[in-house]
């Protein structure tokens, strides 16, 4: 929860100035995201979000993430769509930062998702799959398997606070899913951090998805992956079967999974909870006391990470 | 900036429905306001704000300020307005916190006020004392004259750090204005906290004032001489005697001072200027280094001070 970059009412009204959505009305920083700062903006034609870069996005990144944004909108998919000015930009500066401004998507995140929401999200995340198909830009995941090694050197002998001989165990899990990581499944643009906080419901339908910041190209399965981690597991990090069925079968109902890609399913979710165990390690390691951002916990995917080493076939997962 | 109590989607779908106000599409915390937690939400018949009082606010001086907002609303006045729940309730709970729902306010706050600014906010003041009048209830100004003796103490020896000799001077001002300080001059209620940030404009009409958690019954005179110092200074804190000439003459289109108010006026001034150093010097001496929320400078309200000191009438003003 942050704004990194204040903006002021002059600063913001020469701003919009630029764009055909009327005169600036209200805006209010929102005290969410903990990559970018971000305002909600009401004009007197509709509201929108503001989004200042901070540091820590490659400005390189943010054409493909911008474009990418656009063409979802273009398939009709509920995302937030950048809003072009009068000379046909979305990407912009202000207050020395490269700022784009979206529209506003109405719905809640649910804290705690229920089966049904497994079921909803699994349907939506093929649908997004398959609409993302004709996208061209690409853009590489760069936290998967050829990343891992070094992640886990970065995290160092802190790992070992965490757990005596972690250290060891993530330099030889790193080495063996890079000899393991399947190669050739079926790919194209993935969300890649599709936490439930990036997910809008009204009721129990999805509205739309956000913060595609993560997007990248990669094995459509491997997004489903990171969902059954990020959904499918109780507040005491044991799985529910009864989700993960619910969010597979609600997937395969839109797109089937091929038989490379089933096969290859418990290996896909031991390497994002990999992922997940080694990013958030490393910022529980690297964040000095008392910071702003607190990290989250990486003991949620140690435990996550030794659940689907033991998988052995997607039937476990309830399919 | 701060989100202090955090609410979930299923909280703030309960709570919102029981009100005649639609369903819940989408909330997000505010990163503005130290006192309290906010959140625009929206429902699908319009927006509000969400007040989560936190620990500095008094729980008892509730009813008050709903009464108030409640009261202005009915004049016309635009202010944040408390919404009643199904059984007329506004003052509810979330959280575990005493909460509020407040319709939305459009508008941006002047972070360099100009002129007409100026002129504007002197009527708008104005007219917000005598819409106040007709309302029955009353609160002591608790960081008025009485309070300042004990506020200096407990400033301590911290008042030094800032300018050497401080912490006697506080204690010698805070009895000298205790022997000065005017009565009966006309009284009702103030907002008490009129700077730039709780007053919103479109173009540079007044659209409304907001947060009313230092409202108060004191001398109409002193909420001015409040403006005076928030509103009157360059950035360098030198005074703008344009800035001066044009609130007060906006004030007095609507609302003629007596003679015993402008006779006051230097001295409201000089003490609402040392009201401000106090509080200011109290956080800067009592905040931890790292702290969330950084105090702001003290030196502004002690140059603010010396300059009103040294005023003898109120035509130095400008008028």
């Amino acid at each position: 929860m942050a704004v990194y970059t204040e903006v002021s009412d002059g600063e913001l009204s020469a701003f919009i100035a630029d764009y055909d959505l009327g005169t600036l009305l209200s805006f209010r920083g929102i005290a969410e995201g903990v990559e970018n700062t971000n305002y909600i903006v009401h004009t007197d034609q509709a509201q929108f979000i503001l989004t200042l870069y901070e540091k820590r996005v490659d400005p390189d990144d943010l054409p493909f993430f911008l474009a990418l944004l656009d063409h979802l909108k273009g398939t009709g998919l509920a995302v937030p769509a950048p809003v072009q000015d009068r000379s046909g930009e979305a990407l912009r500066t202000l207050s020395g930062r490269p700022a784009a401004l979206f529209t506003f998507l109405e719905g809640l995140w649910v804290r705690r998702p229920k089966v049904q929401h497994c079921s909803a999200l699994g349907r939506a995340l093929a649908e997004f799959h398959l609409k993302s198909e004709g996208f061209a830009l690409e853009r590489k995941n760069a936290l998967s398997v050829e990343s891992w090694a070094t992640l886990a050197k970065d995290c160092g002998a802190g790992a070992d606070d965490l757990e005596a001989g972690l250290s060891v165990a993530l330099t030889e899990e790193s080495a063996e899913l890079g000899k393991l990581w399947p190669d050739g499944l079926p790919k194209g643009v993935i969300h890649a951090d599709l936490f439930p906080d990036n997910v809008f419901f009204i009721g129990d339908e999805i509205s739309g998805f956000i913060d595609f910041y993560f997007a990248c190209t990669d094995a459509f399965a491997y997004d489903l992956a990171i969902c059954l981690n990020a959904w499918c597991f109780e507040p005491d990090h044991d799985f529910n079967v009864t989700k993960g069925r619910a969010l597979l079968a609600g997937y395969e109902s839109v797109r089937p999974l091929s038989e490379a890609e089933r096969d290859a399913l418990p290996l896909l979710a031991r390497g994002s909870a990999f992922r997940f165990l080694l990013t958030r390690l490393y910022d529980w390691v690297n964040t000095p006391e008392g910071a702003l951002v607190k990290p989250k916990d990486p003991t949620e995917y140690l435990k996550k990470h030794r659940f689907h080493k033991a998988v052995g076939r997607i039937s476990e997962y309830g399919l």
